[in-house]
């Protein structure tokens, strides 16, 4: 357990003793093989199986205290473990490990006319600090999407989950201590102390990268404080946009997927545009069906004409929700450079789609929307790691520096150049 | 001249328009074509070609302020024109025209199990902004490189440039007003109050990348006042390791080109570590060469041993210096464990290189140092975006968030996701 800090009176040293040894451990990762980084994952995987027993008596603990703190049910379900959810965190270590393996891989090689050759090789960032709300299996998927790409991780996850997540550090801890890795690869700090918090945040010299994960609040917290790059998204208002050529049936099935599959996800649809020239059918169609799922709808003037009473009116502020809810804004729009400028007024660049059966249309849209993720007939709920290829998951990004959109391992890498001469030298 | 902005006593009014008016250039270029841009740049190039008088005259004001104000004679090279050299600032703008285009590319298109076609498409960054020193070349280089990546691009040059960097804005304006691209593609800040520069540092909505060029001061300056992502590199202490595997007449070749060909550069040899086994052949050699060409060598104990008299002795501040002068740093190391952790400990990130005849051991190097650019047998000096076939360059990165090394265009975009569905939902 020498990877599970417990912070005495000084945070600002327990901070850069924290960071100091990650960036030591990573020194030792970034020359590690394919082979020991993937004896690592399993070795994991195999620690927290063997230790179902205290991660489960942990989470116990966990789920007694939001018992009491009174923790929402949604939030009650987030956190809670069982030996069927514990199989389940160990086996997405296990399946990072079978990922492609990227560090050391050469991309790009070519060869100058002076005969000099050169190419990229992949290589890890360093130092991810990881700060998370919730849900405990974030502390050993982003341990092992960390390990994937050879950097060191620093885990700081909530008060919420203090007990679960410090079993399941350890567990991981007892994984690399049977490998020849740094066991200080994976750090869970086991203090939920705000000031510790803020210390590591400072680290810029032996922290490359911080990803927050949680609500609107920790996020701008940690951009306001952190003098370390920061990952984040705030949040996804994704749009849903129906064009005159779309095919209606479709285009009500894609919504209702959208706001209704799990409304409570950062890729579920926000707010639907509708162009004028189908609104007199679609309006009333995506009316009766989100009527009858409970689906409230708010809509502009002109959805509200068409929808009737089943159509609250929608202010200002319902323009920039994220609802995370069943709840809807409906906007009529007059064409598609009106769903567009409607998108970069309102949009989060997280996720927006267009239903059309024109397929031009369709690319119009794919190249003028500059948001992180874009789709023709599909349901926004595919914006997400796994559904798009990369595996497996470690955070989005919509800002456009390193990573853009849902990232994976790779977006825990970089490239430096390489260059093989025969003694050149220029002239 | 719309787009040379002339500050009023209200800086942060001032500076909020100008990033306004960038942000809204930069969705117009983000939508245009790979011809337009292409016609603007050559517009641009025409542009510069037709006001070469106006150019040299503004920048014999600035030659003038210079000898007044005894700027040093390498600073006054770098800020001279001559027709010459605006013909070469002309052509390097329509080299960058005939680039292959990036902005649209599609890249790593794949049709996952359920029938989505993913792929991502390359976007632009959006708005850039440049703060450098000294070369007026700089303005039209980075005009051109941000315009072939779609990306708007505020230029904020040092006050030396002044009156040649208002005449290169004047030309790219003029240049840009021939086509149907907005002109505030490209704005030319042509004031060099500290306040603005500060204010527009403060921009984070509406300017999403940072690129200082110029001496460690300025970067300093700029990093800890910006809110927006700064790419940048403080320093280049680059290394040069004859292992003892090297052939030794290569190795006195390519340190003499990296460190005399051009010592005022990033790319310069500052550090040669040499392997104790070949110390006693290869540095009496190193002497007696460095001592003809007029170079000054500072030796730890070892060196000064095997060098005599042409060898000063080092302190811990000369491992650590970027001499940008013909002064060289030289260290007897035990081993090539030895030289990593020397490289690892005093390194810049920047760029190192090997001489050794074993190809393994090169491969070692490699792969375990984590530099921006590592070489085999090859003068630093190659570590340069033309050089290493980007076409050109922009900037270099010693941080490796985003882009790491030197950077062209490609580095000023990014990509997002692009799905095709057939009415997909998820389940």
């Amino acid at each position: 357990m020498r990877s599970c800090i417990e912070t005495t009176s000084s945070s600002s040293d327990a901070a850069a003793d924290i960071a100091r040894a990650a960036r030591r451990a990573s020194l030792a990762l970034a020359k590690s093989t394919t082979a020991q980084r993937t004896q690592a994952l399993h070795a994991v995987a195999a620690a927290v199986r063997a230790a179902e027993a205290e991660i489960l008596a942990a989470n116990a603990r966990d789920l007694e205290a939001a018992a009491e703190g009174g923790l929402s049910p949604a939030m009650v379900d987030r956190l809670r473990l069982s030996p069927e959810r514990v199989a389940g965190v160990a086996a997405a270590v296990a399946a990072v490990a079978d990922l492609p393996d990227l560090v050391g891989r050469i991309e790009r090689e070519e060869v100058r006319p002076n005969g000099l050759r050169i190419a990229r090789m992949r290589i890890p960032l360093g130092v991810v600090l990881m700060i998370y709300e919730s849900r405990p299996n974030v502390t050993t998927d982003a341990a092992a999407l960390c390990l994937k790409a050879g950097n060191a991780v620093i885990l700081r996850g909530g008060s919420e989950a203090f007990h679960s997540n410090r079993a399941l550090g350890a567990a991981v801890t007892a994984g690399l201590a049977a490998t020849d890795l740094p066991e200080q690869c994976v750090q869970v700090v086991a203090s939920t102390e705000r000031e510790l918090m803020n210390q590591l945040l400072a680290c810029d010299e032996d922290i490359d990268l911080v990803i927050p994960r949680g609500g609107e609040g920790l996020i701008h917290f940690v951009a306001e404080h952190s003098r370390i790059p920061v990952l984040k998204h705030y949040k996804g208002v994704c749009h849903l946009y129906v064009h005159e050529a779309a095919d209606l049936d479709m285009a009500v099935r894609v919504a209702e997927n959208g706001k209704v599959q799990r409304p409570g996800v950062c890729n579920a649809v926000e707010t639907i545009l509708v162009d004028r020239a189908v609104a007199d059918r679609f309006v009333p169609a995506l009316c009766q069906r989100f009527s009858a799922l409970g689906v409230e709808i708010r809509g502009d003037e002109r959805t509200r004409v068409l929808g009737g009473e089943a159509v609250a009116p929608a202010s200002e502020d319902d323009w920039h929700a994220e609802y995370l809810a069943p709840i809807v804004a409906v906007r009529v729009v007059d064409d598609f450079d009106d769903a567009v400028a409607h998108i970069e007024r309102y949009g989060s660049n997280h996720t927006e789609s267009i239903i059309t059966a024109d397929a031009a249309v369709g690319e119009r849209f794919l190249r003028e929307v500059q948001s992180s993720t874009v789709m023709v007939n599909a349901s926004t709920r595919f914006a997400d790691g796994g559904q798009l290829g990369l595996g497996a998951e470690i955070g989005i990004s919509t800002t456009k520096l390193h990573a853009y959109g849902p990232m994976g391992a790779e977006g825990l890498t970089t490239t430096k150049f390489i260059v093989h001469g025969d003694g050149h030298v220029r002239t």
